[in-house]
């Protein structure tokens, strides 16, 4: 049996525009990475290993509520030691909460046999989520556990998830060092939205989807707007208009919002497009004077994953 | 140089459930058939070989001022004479105005040389649509041109019709003849949606375009829900909701309103089914003393379509 697995878990994005709510894309690069030891004590330890200050208490820590929700569908007596190495960085609108939460549930998994499905692993993590985000929601926890592009049809009245093959695409993001509460980017959303708006943007999902399910990037391109919530959050995000601009200058299919931001992404082509689109969407913030950080790297077409064994 | 065509133009679902204003499915059967005859006189005279009394003045019959509208474009001094044969009811829901006008354009379009795209072809016959609704709209325009399942994208700032492959689908459509006029199904539209809810639509619209592309037919049929246009309109519609009840227990795989009504439609695996199908919902009409018509054939690959040439 299994005592000791390692986990790489990947940083996401969701919404992609117009899917708000719905739509979820895999990130090779960041990942958190989880160690997870099976122990003959029941419950959950979580130790950080990162200078984040997360709380380790498992009934408030993401990693920790995920794995206490898988638990309850276990009769052994089993419990885990977790140890976090955040790779993510907290509040960076790319599912870092989402990361610890599928990894952990992820790694729990291997280490009981999986015996779990990838739905079911969905939804335990979703309860870390909603210590997270005060919201069960998956369109972050979607992609870290499958991978690749995914729609959450429906939470209610089952849980609905389609991982969807993508396309080779290289993802720019830029995470500009200023704080949106997921919290606050909730609040300026308007609570209903003209009948006539909300045609556009399913207009815009059905082509998106459309888009990554043939491969036209064009399409993919022309798809991203948002009519809905980026106008609502642009006021949150300085330079983020002016930062999809100059991507778009270098050769970016289009991009918006990652999550509740403040990351803006951009997807593209190529990797060399990918590394000009960064550098491109960096100077934007560097003339602003806000310290940002940039990662370049391809969509995962795996979720979290067991990278080795003990 | 060709003098005369014979074009069939088919019936075609809009909505398709979830997919208000956005999606468009062809049908086999039933269509309009059309003759048109290049003239050396310029303009549109249109006959009616039916007996809808339909106006024939060009200037207020669909497909008169869908050829109107495709000659504005023709520098050649050129006309038409039009004789159309309704095998669509005007006011079933299932495209009737939008069958005359395609038909007519690309009837015309063969006459002049196959010269102008199909896009094209669809800003043409929208201008027909016009004077039968009062909206330039497209969704049943785009499958009547390109045939199959359709996505319109974008109306503004230009057309953006995405023309997509359908599984084997076979199409069961019960016409009640009650009368509900397009006007008046617009009317009790919502204004605006409650955001919460335009989510769990588009969530089905991603995944309606998911089950079309990857022809998974149990996803098609649970991604047709409808949470904002069906609501507004099903006391439109009597028996509606047995009708689905019972095309559900014979083993349909969903469906709803056709358009804005008053057809019913539900998409089926097989032909079997959905003759089944089409008598369950005939038995609900026939017990509320509703006079009914019912259609059931394939979803249609082509468009409309020139079927013999003089």
């Amino acid at each position: 049996m299994l005592n000791s697995v390692l986990v790489h878990s990947p940083a996401t994005l969701s919404n992609l525009g117009c899917g708000f709510d719905v739509f979820g894309l895999a990130l090779a690069a960041p990942y958190d990475t989880i160690r997870i030891r099976r122990t003959a004590e029941p419950g959950v330890r979580i130790q950080h290993l990162d200078g984040y200050n997360l709380p380790t208490d498992p009934a408030h820590n993401v990693a920790g509520v995920a794995i206490l929700s898988l638990l309850a569908e276990v009769p052994e007596q089993v419990g885990f030691d977790v140890e976090i190495i955040k790779g993510i960085k907290p509040g960076s609108g790319v599912g870092s909460s989402a990361a610890s939460a599928a990894g952990a549930v992820v790694g729990a998994n291997a280490l009981l046999g999986n015996r779990f499905t990838k739905m079911q692993l969905v939804d335990f993590a979703m309860a870390g989520e909603m210590v997270a985000s005060g919201a069960r929601h998956a369109d972050n926890i979607a992609p870290a556990i499958f991978g690749g592009f995914t729609v959450v049809r429906a939470l209610e009245p089952a849980l609905d998830i389609l991982a969807l093959p993508a396309p080779p695409l290289w993802v720019a993001v830029v995470h500009p060092q200023i704080e949106v509460k997921t919290s606050d980017s909730r609040k300026v959303l308007p609570a209903a939205v003209p009948l006539g708006l909300a045609v556009r943007q399913w207009a815009n999902v059905a082509g998106l989807v459309a888009g990554f399910l043939t491969a036209d990037y064009d399409l993919i391109g022309r798809s991203m707007e948002d009519y809905i919530v980026e106008p609502a959050r642009l006021p949150l995000i300085p330079g983020l208009a002016e930062a999809r601009k100059r991507a778009m200058a270098v050769g970016s299919i289009g991009g918006g919002i990652s999550g509740s931001g403040p990351s803006i992404f951009m997807l593209n082509k190529s990797e060399a497009i990918a590394q000009a689109v960064g550098t491109a969407m960096g100077s934007v913030f560097a003339e602003l004077g806000i310290e940002f950080n940039t990662y370049v790297g391809p969509v995962a077409t795996e979720g979290a994953k067991v990278v080795s064994e003990a």
